[in-house]
């Protein structure tokens, strides 16, 4: 069809559009008329601003055009002008506009603010108000941003899988893929299901984690990252759990736990950075409306060095608030949300690492120092967020790893690539696993994981 | 740890390397030595080719290095010299080298060439090997090209859901997602599953394609892009299908058949471009050693405009080939490979678009072309593959679409967030899937899927 020209366009061109003609295409936001002329409002979905379309009753629809409901879908061909007087800085005068399509009485999405509850039942239409445009034109972005991160410093993009026969933390709750008749599988001769049968011949599951597979790429590779979703079959129904979400995983040979807080605190930057350049109307709308105080918390997190602090000095420094805290603080501990956001809102107040945590409560494939009893482990922590990013360099060590593993309980022959790695050329090597909504919320301000995923998969939700 | 010099920085910028010392970190692919001096041959998995080391006895470790297996990883410090007698164009003068781990004797990657058949049983392996560094390097920068393409175009990315309650295309063969023990669901009083227990409260399964839920956000911000996995259960055992891979699925409101396949040819024309740009060594050796012929039919792909034929017309000209076939061609039939083949390659002799199949072999949700017998779909046949692309403007008719799905059967209450999007502003709309992994195919020559997929899964196999 023709040619539209966006409402992007114009904003951030406007010189090369005025006085001439151009042509449009959107969706109402709002028409007002009065006798002889009216004002259709038009969100074209290009930009975050909608565009103000004049519109006489010289043009034949013009009783059509009045009476068009929020919604419709529109092409307005006219010349765009200047309106210094107005609260918009131009306008279009129609010379014609076509109603591509109506929209019924009945459209959910009238003029006045809805609730993200209420919006959350019509995922199929909430990307077309302000806050979600908002959202989702920011989650495209950041994921843009971390890709070019990524490769501009030549790191290899790896698709690790995402159906599995194996559990590679032994998180526990997973999704189990088949395609058995459950109501009457297979059975072996002493009664349980008979996997041989299934698509794989086996039990397969969805990934927790591409890490495993990431890391025989970063063997090969040095430099590489992962980008693909993963699958948690939690009961939590938290603000902050999904069952399905995207993570980011990089891996690099010849690095150490310095070089990979190094890495992390880069892709921050970097993603922040991109998103406020690229997405300034959208930062500033979630700035105003959604979370007073964000775009200086961004803009102090670009300029300012993340914090470091050991595990042992973090709990040290927590005891001290042990009166504030629903669990209390002690060496040993898993650190909680309240921990976490105390160290990063109260005592370091800017993003901070924690190092070289307890081995009993991080992964076997973690680093072993040389006291015994830490691990080279690292979290990053956001203010508003708690921990964003879990990473550590990993045990390089053929025998300590395969030690910690039967410490653990671990049986060799599911984990025999991974023994090659070491067995095969090991080297130093190190990585981490960001949370991409945890990413998008921290950086919207949004307060809710189904409010920044455009289908969300939660405990007993699984709509569209 | 120290910074370290990439193979990539020293082959592109030569000249700021000469005569300095550097540090390189990689992989040992060969090593020889006589009596008082050595060769090693190092890859960094930074760049295709490799570097060349020489060491002398007057390092401490020479007896050392001399006896490195192949893969053994190491860190050499040393200076830059050009070599203008030899094969390659510059070598490493070693001061030091520093074993980071050994490779024990039976690595499986000896320097003699192994099967790709024998590869695929060491998946964590092969990304170590010539032909699977650039295979895994050219779908790294494809995906970047892809993401570039579209944002550049200003098309925003979507995440569309893995797990879902819908079948879009009614397209069967599906995998079902759960968490009810197997050996032992829960059952309703008549003896059925009980899904109201499972996690998302009903039957869920991995989605075919995430077009619909694309849709919704093509309605909302015009145009969206979505790039990630998609599952097919299908018991075909064939070179060509996994069960799990990648899509690529735009999609544009305000855009017709036409529109639609300008964007896929400019998709196409700037992926390609943009491999031959930034991995010409690759390319090269694919060209040579795998698809003699790829780079010119790559560079005539680029160069030409893809044909253009309706179906009808496309079956006219088959039929004078129909000897040729194992199925013989007439109109209403679905066009097989082989037919595919014939048309891009014998007729066309480049890529080439077919529109308006028959309605009753294409999907309910393409548009109804007037003549009330085909719709207009479009399909992208390459040579050497057949289908890459398979696209259609939609039918943005209410009423039409409604009709179209009560002939077939569908249930108006799966599709009624569907169907909401032709009640509420419905546009004109378009959009098509791209495969990834046959596009990988097409770019590097490579005739088997499991060769272009990290970790593939298919029918009986989900290793790692």
């Amino acid at each position: 069809m023709e040619h539209l020209t966006t409402v992007r366009e114009i904003y951030r061109d406007r010189e090369c559009f005025l006085g001439k003609e151009v042509q449009v295409g959107g969706w109402v936001r709002s028409v007002r008329d009065s006798k002889s002329f009216g004002f259709l409002v038009l969100h074209d979905g290009s930009f975050f601003e909608t565009l103000q379309i004049v519109y006489e009753d010289k043009i034949d629809n013009f009783a059509e055009i009045s009476r068009l409901n929020v919604g419709a879908s529109v092409l307005v061909r006219g010349t765009l002008v200047l309106t210094p007087q107005a609260k918009q800085p131009f306008e279009i005068q129609a010379e014609e506009i076509r109603v591509e399509g109506a929209s019924a009485p009945d459209y959910p999405l009238q003029k006045k603010r809805h609730s993200l509850e209420y919006l959350r039942t019509i995922s199929h239409l909430r990307p077309r108000t302000n806050t979600f445009q908002a959202v989702f034109r920011v989650r495209s972005l950041t994921a843009y941003a971390i890709h070019r991160f990524f490769q501009e410093r030549g790191f290899v993009y790896v698709h690790t899988p995402l159906i599995t026969g194996s559990d590679c933390e032994g998180a526990g709750e997973m999704f189990q893929v088949t395609t058995l008749d459950l109501n009457d599988p297979p059975r072996t001769g002493d009664g349980a299901v008979d996997y041989s049968q299934d698509f794989f011949r086996k039990m397969t599951n969805l990934t927790v984690s591409g890490q495993l597979n990431g890391e025989t790429f970063a063997q090969a590779f040095r430099k590489i990252y992962t980008f693909g979703p993963t699958f948690r079959a939690e009961n939590s129904n938290t603000t902050r759990h999904a069952a399905e979400f995207w993570m980011i995983e990089p891996e690099v040979a010849f690095a150490d736990l310095e070089d990979n807080m190094e890495l992390a605190e880069a892709m921050l930057k970097y993603v922040i950075r991109y998103v406020l350049e690229e997405a300034p109307e959208e930062m500033n709308f979630f700035h105003t409306l959604i979370d007073r105080g964000l775009l200086e918390r961004l803009n102090h997190v670009v300029n300012s060095e993340f914090g470091r602090v050991t595990y042992t000095e973090a709990v040290r420094l927590l005891e001290e608030h042990n009166d504030e805290f629903e669990y209390k603080v002690a060496w040993g501990c898993d650190l909680q949300t309240e921990h976490e956001r105390c160290l990063t809102e109260k005592i370091f107040r800017r993003p901070v690492f924690v190092t070289d945590y307890p081995k009993e409560i991080k992964a076997f494939y973690m680093k072993q120092n040389p006291d015994g009893k830490t691990v080279a482990a690292m979290d990053c922590l956001v203010p508003g967020i708690g921990e964003i990013i879990g990473g550590s360099q990993r045990e390089e060590n053929y025998e300590k790893l395969l030690k910690r593993m039967e410490e653990l309980g671990l049986e060799e022959k599911d984990y025999e690539f991974y023994l090659d790695l070491r067995k095969y050329g090991t080297t130093r090597h190190a990585g981490f696993g960001l949370g991409f909504e945890r990413c998008i919320m921290y950086l919207t301000g949004m307060g809710n994981i189904r409010d920044v995923i455009p289908f969300p998969r939660t405990v007993n939700n699984c709509e569209l």
